[in-house]
């Protein structure tokens, strides 16, 4: 959370649920500087504020403006969302394209903002010229209803995204470790004696295939050293119940 | 739009909205196949067609299941959406990741589902157990409600991404074409024409380094041709103008 991070502008926002939907998402990614220009509900809202759940509260208070022109004026790079061909020589960027500009911008020294127009109608052509950039969302084009809080939080999903540090994939061990080779081989080993001894593994033209595979899978499932004792617990127990049926 | 998209089940899902939300956000993203589990008001609901905003009539009928498991039967990769930790030693992956590995998954022959709690409670840790793997959605710690709609779409947007091809960045020419570099460097002698005649770069010292600059600022902006014609018809009219009042 930062007050670095890009600064979200609603211009003429009709339904306060959309502005609370809009400062719930923002939050959700670290956004906390929200303006608006010319709610028609005027500001505060308390539509807005249930919409929120909480996340207005949280942070600095919302800034009311008059014009367009007067809520980016400090800003030094400014995106457009717009769903529409402006007929505009303009640059068309993807959200994922924004969020990475709007670092680098940032990290050199930059202010940026996201403009939004009011649910509908969107933005005039007028107000897109005080962007430098359009930004398009890749959806469904056979269905493209996003509502304002879905917009903001895309982008916001993005700018968070392109600086979180979450690895891709991990795998929680809870205190344990994972197996060694070691600790493996000695499973191998137990499961294939005994599985030679009940004779599983009669068919010896198979055996080596057979026993590849069933490495192959234990190996696949990433084992912890403690799975592999309770493996081999199994393995024990299993046995020790069939030795008495088979002389019985 | 796919019938190969991952499936989306809610277990118990307590709020009609959320359901339609969902279902919204699905659509958005081209994924169609919507699994509900002993939904707690029924099926249909009529909240949740309010909330889909058309969606529900654009999708096949959704499936509703007694049990998570017969809802899953024929998946091959199945996600668990969850915030809390588990206690289990089962990969964690983020949404992007998720997304990845769904699109490799099906172009295998495999099918996907997102599995996801019912809101508040969240999934019960046996259901959890039916996951391959779990998805986490990097996002402010201090700040993380997300609703099922919300939920939904960050999974689907990663989806959709993962194979979409839209350009990070592309300008469109509406027609027109982007200026040669011949058309350019006409341009720039005409203006430095001007600029010398009227005594703008009387400074030799100077002269260079601002000619460099005025170049490079019109390089920037990636001129089209009919933009370089109304730049020449400018100047043109901004000299004719200044030869009277001078005189006068």
């Amino acid at each position: 959370m930062s007050a670095e991070a890009p600064s979200i502008i609603l211009v003429t926002p009709q339904l306060g649920e959309n502005i609370g939907g809009a400062a719930r998402a923002m939050l959700n990614c670290g956004m906390i500087d929200l303006r608006l220009v010319n709610p028609r509900d005027g500001w505060p809202n308390i539509k807005a504020e249930r919409a929120a759940v909480g996340a207005l509260e949280l942070m600095p208070p919302v800034k009311v403006f008059d014009t367009l022109g007067g809520a980016v004026n400090e800003l030094t790079l400014v995106f457009a969302t717009t769903a529409r061909d402006r007929k505009m020589v303009k640059p068309i960027v993807t959200v994922r394209q924004a969020a990475l500009e709007s670092r680098a911008h940032i990290a050199s020294g930059g202010k940026v903002g996201f403009i939004f127009g009011p649910e509908r109608t969107g933005l005039l052509s007028d107000d897109v010229t005080l962007a430098n950039k359009l930004v398009t969302v890749p959806l469904n084009p056979d269905f493209t209803s996003l509502n304002l809080g879905q917009a903001v939080l895309l982008i916001g999903y993005e700018w968070f995204q392109a600086a979180d540090e979450t690895p891709a994939s991990q795998m929680p061990l809870n205190g344990t470790l994972p197996a060694t080779k070691e600790e493996l081989q000695n499973f191998f080993a137990h499961l294939e004696r005994e599985l030679d001894e009940c004779g599983f593994l009669r068919n010896l033209e198979a055996r080596p295939s057979m026993i590849r595979n069933l490495r192959n899978m234990f190996q696949r499932a990433d084992l912890t050293e403690q799975e592999v004792r309770t493996l081999h617990g199994m393995i024990k127990e299993l046995t020790t119940l069939r030795a008495p049926r088979r002389r019985g």
